[in-house]
């Protein structure tokens, strides 16, 4: 997960700025991640990044194009970090799902950037002719899924998770309560009602993580 | 919960039909459900209605008031069906769950509807500038979440839930959970995958119910 470099973007010592592209990405980004894909305007973008159009255009194509490079720069400014927390191989398995849902409530919540999550806001209402980004915000819905169903494949092989625990039907239970938490979010709910609901699933670990009698996969 | 009614909209026997107001809703319902308020347009609406816009505009006074009769003829052909499930004393608490939470399973992945949940969708992405309908929505989430509460108190008076639960938390967190699930549906979740949640959920339901030492309320 790399963002796109440019020429333009590299901000040479002592040369005039010509174009701040990290800084351009992320006013786009607030936009994007307050209005949804669909009711963002190329006008707007203009003028929340201060980019002139022809500029835009020159490095993005088109309004997807910009999406796309958006989305690159959420990955490395968010979701790579949150990601970590699911990593720390001394903490239990507990302990790491807390680390990783706590990042999680704190970036939903966060007054520096719009309520809950940016792929879900942006996502939430797409029209046909969005297809593309519909897909490419799916799949990032499905690596999200796919970290922690790889995180809990892990702890399940070192015996910290029962062999018989159904691991995908896990990972989708705790993809489901993070969206739950955007919309949350999104609703006015502070970090505080957000640990709560951590709180929550956390504290039904051990019933969450036993077999499935009737179920088992 | 009732919807507006208005003299043209009563369909006289052997009158010509001038205006089917219900049908214009459902049409109009079907456009906010897709694209959210923001990017629904009024001339979308003009086109997806058939109606004029001086038809829409002496109804409804503007997209703002047309929206919120939506809402409420959603609340009528949906949320009140839904809510009756609740309702049915006879059941269990975990047998009425089952049938609310199949119930908006159903509604969330049926084809004949947009994927997910209407307020969700139609709020995921609100300016400031809509701040309204912000708060409309947010009512409707908070009447959600006060249907599951007072279910769960009656349960609780009749001793079907021990004293000490905390049941605004339940609330809030099976609250979590259906957003969870609109989510989910919006990205292509099947109802199948859907009852996998709501079977996970209903699972946990003896340890969730189970007073929270830590945190009594």
């Amino acid at each position: 997960m790399t963002t796109q470099t440019s020429g333009c973007s590299k901000k040479g010592r002592g040369r005039p700025k010509v174009f701040d592209r990290e800084n351009m990405l992320d006013n786009a980004m607030e936009l994007f991640w307050q209005h949804g894909y669909e009711a963002t305007s190329l006008s707007g973008l203009v003028e929340a990044t201060g980019a002139t159009a022809p500029t835009l255009y020159a490095e993005f194509t088109n309004k997807e194009g910009l999406f796309r490079a958006v989305l690159d720069r959420y990955v490395v400014r968010f979701v790579e970090k949150r990601k970590a927390e699911l990593l720390c191989d001394e903490k239990t398995v507990e302990q790491a799902l807390l680390g990783y849902l706590t990042a999680v409530a704190r970036g939903f919540a966060s007054k520096d950037t719009p309520a809950g999550c940016f792929f879900i806001n942006t996502s939430a209402t797409l029209a046909a002719s969005s297809e593309p980004i519909a897909c490419c915000v799916r799949e990032r819905h499905v690596r999200q899924e796919q970290t922690l169903l790889d995180f809990l494949r892990r702890r399940q092989q070192r015996g910290q998770i029962p062999e018989q625990t159904a691991l995908a039907t896990l990972a989708q239970f705790l993809s489901c309560v993070i969206y739950g938490m955007s919309v949350s979010a999104r609703d006015g709910a502070s970090e505080e009602k957000l640990m709560q609901i951590i709180h929550t699933t956390l504290r039904l670990w051990p019933a969450l993580v036993t077999p499935d009698e009737k179920n088992q996969r």
